[in-house]
């Protein structure tokens, strides 16, 4: 039986999105100026991969969770700067301030602030911005779309079955730490017609645009993937673990235009 | 002793810079209709790599062309596409209308229209244009700048005299076709702090923005470096081949921030 609680209202979801919206465009004009300015980069140790945390990471988290707090005071919060406050609803704000770190300090547009909202513990809608170029990629209920320079474009996944056809992304070779994971990797990469090294959530956002057919990865947080579920489900694509579990509390992850690719995907994976 | 031919005048360097720049905005208009749509890819064998043609890239370096042989008749033409035409001035147009191919199928904005100007087979001037994000990044003797929804920013390199401190940019690792440059980029690629892989032309510009420190690669074409040089010197870089010899008729090319770091490359990659 469907209680008031047991999934979000139409009404829910468009107010959210529209404070989704509003979150990107408060976030982005902190963190703009600090990218391609010198920046104070610290490190900080995270599975033994280089993850610098700027100051731009930190104030784009505080004033998207201040806006939260305001808005939605009753939801949970779970950032990567900042960690978890729980909530009474059921309500997560997954928040990733600049996911692609290492793009950003080298001057490379390919990061994006990530604000993803999970409803009783399934990713439900989220967003990826990126403000440099003025793209901010959107997934929910209603669809999935692209919005930049005043046009709003929906997004659909392409089909692409055979994985000799495939074009693929992926952030770096090095994120394969482990050896049989790297293995796993090179299978599929031996597979594919192209494999593109560089991109973090920007990949996943050309997946559901129809652009790139496979993303393949490990060591994602939740942080790093959730708000990244419903851009690409809800343009027909097709994410989840290596183990074709849900992706959104992190691991290693693959995410497929078409349900052929993923399967052939997930073949090659488990070996 | 000098005579009128020796050496470019400042009104001819102007007025080349402003064509140049129509010439940017010109492509522009039939190669970004191409982006993110559906491409025909038709396979060219380039040295046994991935190496795409699209009618976008066709239709790039024709317009260009076309208004070259109206405003400079006399002036020598190279592109990647179409290829030579002689001339009997001292200039010589190089053009890469697409310049990272496998970005642009993939949907990544970080490929770049590539507009050189040679002086008597010296580099003279150049032009990256990347409409998608509305960036072009200029190099001349006036300087080198990035324009960007209308503001105008002076570029310089960063002084990096460590390799330990340097940001390192490269193609692929898949470029590095020969064992022994494949193992002299592991060298470089073991000294720096970090390598972001993916970016082509891109990469060159984020050095002469100072937001890289280097790139390395091999298998360059003239069209793909002679735009880039004037952009990366004029802004405080180096870019030479491996043995330090000119960069503009492309082979394996290395760029730096400063003359410390390049010494220190040239030293690593020479073995």
């Amino acid at each position: 039986m469907s209680t008031p609680l047991s999934r979000p209202g139409k009404k829910d979801i468009e107010d959210r999105l529209a404070f989704i919206i509003s979150a990107t465009q408060a976030s982005a004009t902190v963190i703009l100026p600090y990218f391609r300015s010198p920046l104070i980069v610290d490190h900080k140790q995270g599975q033994g991969r280089f993850d610098p945390v700027t100051e731009a990471d930190r104030a784009g988290e505080e004033i998207i969770r201040k806006m939260i707090e305001e808005t939605y005071p009753d939801d949970a919060i779970f950032g990567e700067e900042f960690g978890k406050k729980s909530g009474t609803s059921p309500y997560c704000w997954v928040l990733d301030p600049i996911d692609g770190t290492r793009s950003f300090i080298s001057g490379i547009p390919l990061w994006g602030t990530l604000i993803g909202l999970t409803f009783n513990g399934s990713a439900l809608m989220g967003a990826m911005n990126q403000p440099y170029i003025g793209e901010l990629f959107l997934g929910s209920p209603q669809g999935s779309i692209v919005l930049k320079d005043g046009h709003e474009t929906r997004l659909k996944t392409r089909r692409c079955a055979k994985l000799s056809n495939a074009l693929m992304g992926s952030t770096a070779p090095e994120i394969f730490d482990k050896p049989e994971d790297l293995a796993a990797f090179e299978r599929v990469k031996s597979a594919v017609k192209l494999t593109r090294f560089g991109g973090d959530c920007y990949l996943y956002s050309l997946v559901a645009a129809g652009q790139l057919d496979l993303v393949v990865e490990t060591g994602l947080n939740a942080y790093d993937i959730a708000a990244l579920v419903p851009i690409v489900e809800n343009a027909g694509g097709i994410i989840t673990t290596w183990e074709g579990s849900p992706a959104s509390d992190g691991g290693r992850i693959m995410a497929a235009g078409c349900a052929e690719l993923h399967e052939a995907t997930l073949q090659l994976l488990q070996g």
